[in-house]
This record gives C-alpha cells, sequence and structure tokens, in this order.
C-alpha cells in the first residue's frame, strides 16, 4: 500500500470564481481503520456545482467546509483494509472520501455497489445523486401533469440530461438550453429532446419562443441568470418552477445592477398562478427505491442515455471544478483518482 | 322607480396610480329585464385591489374591462323587478352589477343571500371572496402546518385580517404588517395577532425580526414593495409564500433601479427550500362550502371579528378606490349605492 494520502483541502473562502490558491495539495499518511472502520481507496470523485456553496462560510444550506479541511464529495472506492464486519477488502463501494485519495469509514451511509448493472462510476451520476435530483424534481417538485411542455437548463448535465429524458419517456414536448453547439446537437440527438437552444444566442428568448410556440408549463432550472429571466415571460398559467441549482449566480458576489425585476417575477407568479419551489435531493430519498427501479430499467433497456466527463488524477481536481463552474465539461464530471478494477 | 341608472365607466386605461380623468359617470336609461332575466338594485358595492389589474389592457388574468364599460365589481342588491323564476322582487341577492346603481342578470353566479346569519355586506367581504380568499391561501395554498409562525402584510385588510385570525384559532404565532399605528393597534387588541410592525418604520427588518426572533414559516403575501424584501430573509427553510396580492406594485409603470434582486431571492428558494406561489381565488371555489361552515361558525361564536369601511354614495367611489391604493381604508372597503333595507 502506499504511504501517502494525497488530499485537497479549502485553503481561503473564494472571493467569486474559485482561484487556484484557494485550494491546497497536502500529503498525509494514510490512516489505519480503528475497530468498526475500514479504509477505502478512491477511485471516482464526483464534482457537483453545490459543492461550490460548501466553500461558502455558512451561506449555504448544508454545513460549510471548515478552511484546511479536504473538500467534501461523494465518491465511488474499493475496500482496501476493513475491522467492519459487514465490509470486505474488495468491496466496491459509494462513500464520500472526498477530494482525497484514501478514506476512512464506519459504514454510516456507505452503500455497497451492485455489479453489473451499469458502470460503477453511475452510482455517482445517472444512478446516483444527480439522477435522483432529477427524478425528484421533475415528478414530485414540479409535479409533471399531462401535456406539460417541459424547458431544462444545462440540458447536457448530469441532471439536466435526466430530467429531459424522463420528461420524453413520458411522453412530452422537452426543449434544453445548453452552451456550446456540440452539446445542443448531443442534447437533441443523443438524448431526444426536441429541440435545444443556446444560452450564448442573442436571440435566446425568440429562440425559446420559437422551440416553446405554447409556452412553458415546467422549467426545470439550474442555472439561473439571464435563462433564468429567458423564460420567465414564456411560462403559462399554473406552471412550475423547481429550482435545482443557479450555477449562473454561484460566484456573485453582489447583486447584479438593476432594475429590480423582482417585482415583474412576482408579479407573473401572482397573475399566472406560478410554483417557485427550491429543493434539494438529500430532503427526498425516500423516493430512491421507485429511481432505481424506474431510470435502473430505462438504462438497461437503453430508452435513457448518459454521458460522463472523466478527468485523470487528482491533481487535476481544481481545474476540473473551475471548468465545470464555466460549462467546460461535457455530461457528468468525474475525476478518476486510481484505477477502476471493473474496467 | 327612478327613470335613470348612474353607472361609472372606464374613461382611459390608467398610466400608473388612476386618475380622475380615467373614470366617466354617465346616466343611461334603468334597462328593463327581458324574459328569464331579472333587474337588481345595487346596495353595496365592494372595491377590491384587484379591479386596478382589471383596468389594464390584457396583462392580467382576467379579461380586462373595455374603455367605456362599466367598472366591474362583486355587489349586493335587491331584486326590483323579474321575469325568472327563481328570483322575485324583494330577494336581496350576491351579484356582479359594477359600478352601477342597477344591473340586469340572467341569474348565473347569482346567489340568494340568506338573512340573520350576518349583515348582508358580509356577502363581499368576510363571507365572501375576500374571506375565501384568505382561507384558500392559508390553508390550500400556504398548507399550514402546525408550529408555523405566520406574517401576513395588510393585515387589518379585508383578507388580511381574516388570515391572521384563521392562523390565531388555530394555535400559531401570528405577526402583522400594517401601516397607521391605528391599524396596528386594531390588528393586535381587536384581532389578536401577536404582534403588527408598521411598513411606515425606518426599521422594518429589524422590527421584524424582532417580532418573529424564530423566523417566518408562512407569509402571506399581499403587498408586495419592501414589505416582501423585508420578509424574505427572515423566511425559514421550507417557508411557503402565497402570493395572494402586489397591491404596492400595481401602479408601477416600469421596474424600479436596481440592483436587480431576483438572483438573491432565488438563491434563498433555493438553499431554503422555499415555496412561492401564486393564487387566484376563483380557481378554488370548491373550497367555498367548507370556507363558510368553518368561517360562518367562528363569525358567530365571536372568535373571528370582521371590520368594514362604509363610504356612502356611488359618486364617490373613485376617490375611495383611489384612497384603497394609498392605504388609507380600513376595513373591508365597500361603496353604499341605495339603502340596506335590513339595516
Amino acid at each position: 500500500m502506499e504511504k501517502t494520502n494525497r488530499q485537497i483541502v479549502l485553503n481561503t473562502r473564494p472571493h467569486g470564481f474559485p482561484a487556484d490558491t484557494d485550494f491546497r495539495m497536502v500529503e498525509t499518511p494514510v490512516p489505519a481503520p480503528g475497530d468498526g472502520e475500514f479504509l477505502t481507496r478512491t477511485i471516482y470523485l464526483s464534482l457537483d456545482p453545490y459543492m461550490r456553496g460548501r466553500m461558502n462560510a455558512g451561506t449555504s444550506y448544508a454545513v460549510p467546509v471548515e478552511l484546511g479541511a479536504v473538500m467534501t464529495a461523494g465518491t465511488v472506492g474499493q475496500v482496501v483494509a476493513s475491522k467492519h464486519d459487514q465490509f470486505a477488502e474488495g468491496d466496491l463501494v459509494l462513500c464520500g472520501n472526498g477530494w482525497q485519495e484514501y478514506g476512512v469509514s464506519n459504514g454510516v451511509g456507505v452503500r455497497k455497489l451492485k455489479l453489473g448493472v451499469a458502470p460503477i462510476s453511475t452510482a455517482l451520476g445517472v444512478l446516483g445523486m444527480p439522477g435522483l435530483t432529477a427524478y425528484v424534481g421533475l415528478l414530485e417538485i414540479g409535479a409533471l401533469k399531462s401535456d406539460d411542455v417541459v424547458v431544462v437548463s444545462a440540458a447536457s448535465g448530469a441532471v439536466g440530461g435526466v430530467v429531459g429524458q424522463i420528461a420524453k419517456i413520458k411522453g412530452h414536448r422537452v426543449v434544453g438550453v445548453a452552451g456550446a453547439q456540440k452539446k445542443c446537437d448531443y442534447v437533441t440527438g443523443e438524448l431526444g429532446f426536441d429541440a435545444c437552444v443556446s444560452h450564448y444566442s442573442d436571440t435566446l428568448e425568440d429562440d425559446l419562443k420559437t422551440a416553446c410556440p405554447e409556452g412553458i408549463d415546467l422549467y426545470f432550472e439550474n442555472v439561473g441568470g439571464k435563462v433564468f429571466e429567458a423564460v420567465v415571460p414564456l411560462l403559462n398559467e399554473f406552471a412550475r418552477v423547481p429550482v435545482c441549482g443557479r450555477i449562473a449566480n454561484y460566484n456573485m458576489t453582489a447583486a447584479p445592477d438593476g432594475p429590480n425585476l423582482v417585482p415583474s417575477l412576482m408579479q407573473l407568479v401572482l397573475t399566472r398562478r406560478l410554483t417557485i419551489r427550491g429543493f434539494i435531493v438529500f430532503d427526498h430519498a425516500h423516493l430512491a427505491p421507485a429511481f432505481i427501479k424506474d431510470v435502473g430499467g430505462w438504462i438497461r433497456s437503453g430508452e435513457l442515455k448518459y454521458r460522463e466527463d472523466v478527468v485523470d488524477g487528482l491533481e487535476n481536481a481544481v481545474s476540473a471544478f473551475q471548468g465545470l463552474l464555466r460549462g467546460e465539461n461535457f455530461g457528468k464530471l468525474l475525476v478518476q483518482v486510481s484505477d477502476d478494477p471493473t474496467r
């Protein structure tokens, strides 16, 4: 076994966009598991937009990462030493090692992965937290109804791609919003959305209007910013807006200059009887079994597709995360920290 | 019978605050009911904030009032001539004559009033549309939950007073927001709210914080503007905001100067899992029987109080409506158009 455990810790709290110097690579001895514990080697590390919130001091819904502490993250790993009676050396698990090569766990919240269903990396994506987020947000929070026209932002991403495909499987007209042309092409060509508009377009609101001639009944919000402002005027009566993320605003340090659009937003909320509802997947874990049954089935049948963007090496995690905030990843962003024994 | 029917018609569409010249008093012959119709004399005319939206060209949820047409309104009236087999001369009814002395109806949407339950004027207030709005917004849209701290704006008004009293009857801590000191005193002294803060205060947000040391779980939105902006930071996780009205913004002709607070609002929607939901009472008529049973019972038992602000004479309707938009009324605003035979 290697003697050192490389870790990426939070060095300073980012002011706006996270800088390289907000993180620090450290090397510590690989810890030894105590009684009732086991040690896992990180194989895949998940990078997700919510992590930006964890870097702030107490402004998000979760406990912030302390300065000097390892950045939190969901990981897929393999047990390499165990003093726990339910986890044995060699087991592949979904765990929460964070941005480091090794982690010790007492098993709470750790799940053994079934092999053969799908690649183990999907436990961090389409069959994991992002997939469940899509499922919960569309069906439970968004209360998808027959004939809803659905618009999804970050449509080629880990969450958005699943949202749109579930809506397509259920027979809806689905329009995506993405950035680069190759992403838009993937969203329509590969994922089967009816249309996809680019947020780089100077005519975003018109493009959306053309793609949604009968308006929008459900907008799955991942991005905020100008996409949100372009969508709002097109929302139909009784439209629902599940708010999953606001990645365009995560690095904002002050309210943007006016005009203040709150009054016009709230006027539409009233007259069109809109429902805008924020949610966080962790509040809806009870839907996980139904999600695994439905989405697992659609993956096996080939009805639901996914794409992973795997970056090699823990040392590239910071730049990969910065790229995620810039929309540079294409599909679920993972860092491969060590070899995947199943590939 | 009088020969002329005085009517107030929409003369021009208001730009911003409605001017006297946006309305015009006209005199027309009193119409004669045809077969299957009846004629009512307007006794009480209800003035409500939603009417401001009807004066605009197609920007609200309802069909706008046409230029030259009589302003719409709910009314309580008495049948003075009938060729309708279910309505007889002398019947007291809830009807929709609008801002005029007489109106003809075919009976659709007209309800005969039961005498002795409460004064007939209450069919336009606490036992009518405003009362049902309060009931629907608090219980159905706001999904009032045990231990919710409830804040209500326009707390001395026709809707807000009922919202807060229902919440008090159900055992909640209730804080009102009103304007003048006499209104705040009425809200706490007469209606029994736990506290009431004035939106005239320079320290509104601090006042609210003091009144709600554990935050706000349900904010019943009637007013918009700075009250909304003061409430939002105090909303707890999973708080609900039923949006009933935005009277502070109804005469706005352009978005106010920045900063644009949409991103910070939406960020809280996400991290605190807020639900902001607009509603209009007409979509929830199925709750009327439960409302009448509950609120009617609380009125008879003396648990629920109400206050009417009755202005005399149709000729004063325009100035009374202007006063409503300025918050000058104190209780449910009615215009007495002709004698009430039950008083």
